[in-house]
């Protein structure tokens, strides 16, 4: 997956800072607090139901964000990474809207004290994300934000679908 | 707009980097070989006339993704910014999906020449793009990418609800 970012980043590049760590955890949370409106956006049924294409349904969608988030960013800093059963037992599905949000919030403070261990040459360090997908600690990180872009832009459609005006794209 | 992550960024921070300009580019062309691909898998029509909820058919998403990614560079690189007609005028409404790839391949090379302009010290700087949004270069930067990842994520509900398997969201 993104070799050729995987190569970019390990190969110690001198070429200038982009972005540095702190900047990119509040882009992130940024990214999730507008994740967290499109939650509150649903009706709380078709949050649980609704669907287009054979797609899930956004709750199992913001679960999936919300398995990746914690324990991917977790298993990166401690290096294990917690099994499918473990994270299921961590974050269970939630059986209402209010549950669902207990467990975006975990995931915020979690985010906020795992973060500070991270260093630079850990970012250009490879992983083995859930003991699946290799790349740098930075192509991890990207990829778990870009994958909830992604997720939440499907659920913009849902509920544009459902006659309802989603959250502003660019309010954090 | 995403107030906080300017005022980290512009703070002048010495916290780690955690990507470099160079993995940057080579992050956003990646996203941007994906959305290429997105536009080869609609079928001809469909992709400039489907659409779900009231929203844009993606022959529109995706110049909205052309006239974001090059003009909002060139904006930030020579710090002039092309009006909306300059823009429709550069890169005009494609009629054919022939068209809408060669606008998209124009930007690639467009990218890859401006962004060597680029240093630390601009990423930093405030800049107003298109003359009406303001925020660091970083920001503006990552808005672009943002922007392509959560609309190319609608074009996916489109797909998946004409039977159409999209492309691999982890394949750059």
């Amino acid at each position: 997956m993104e070799k050729n970012v995987m190569e970019a980043a390990t190969k110690k590049s001198t070429a200038p800072a982009f972005i540095r760590a702190d900047a990119l955890l509040e882009h992130w949370q940024g990214h999730r607090r507008l994740s967290r409106r499109v939650i509150e956006a649903f009706p709380e049924d078709k949050l649980f139901t609704y669907s287009i294409g054979g797609m899930r349904p956004f709750s199992e969608l913001a679960l999936e964000m919300i398995h990746t988030a914690a324990p991917g960013l977790r298993g990166i800093v401690v290096d294990r990474w917690m099994t499918r059963e473990e994270v299921n037992k961590s974050f269970p599905k939630p059986k209402s809207r209010e549950e669902l949000l207990q467990l975006w919030d975990r995931v915020t403070e979690q985010l906020n004290s795992l973060w500070p261990h991270l260093s630079e040459q850990r970012f250009n360090e490879t992983v083995k994300v859930f003991g699946q997908y290799e790349g740098t600690v930075t192509w991890a990180i990207l990829y778990f934000i870009d994958n909830e872009i992604h997720h939440r832009g499907q659920g913009y459609v849902y509920l544009r679908s459902l006659g309802i005006e989603p959250p502003f794209f660019w309010e954090r």
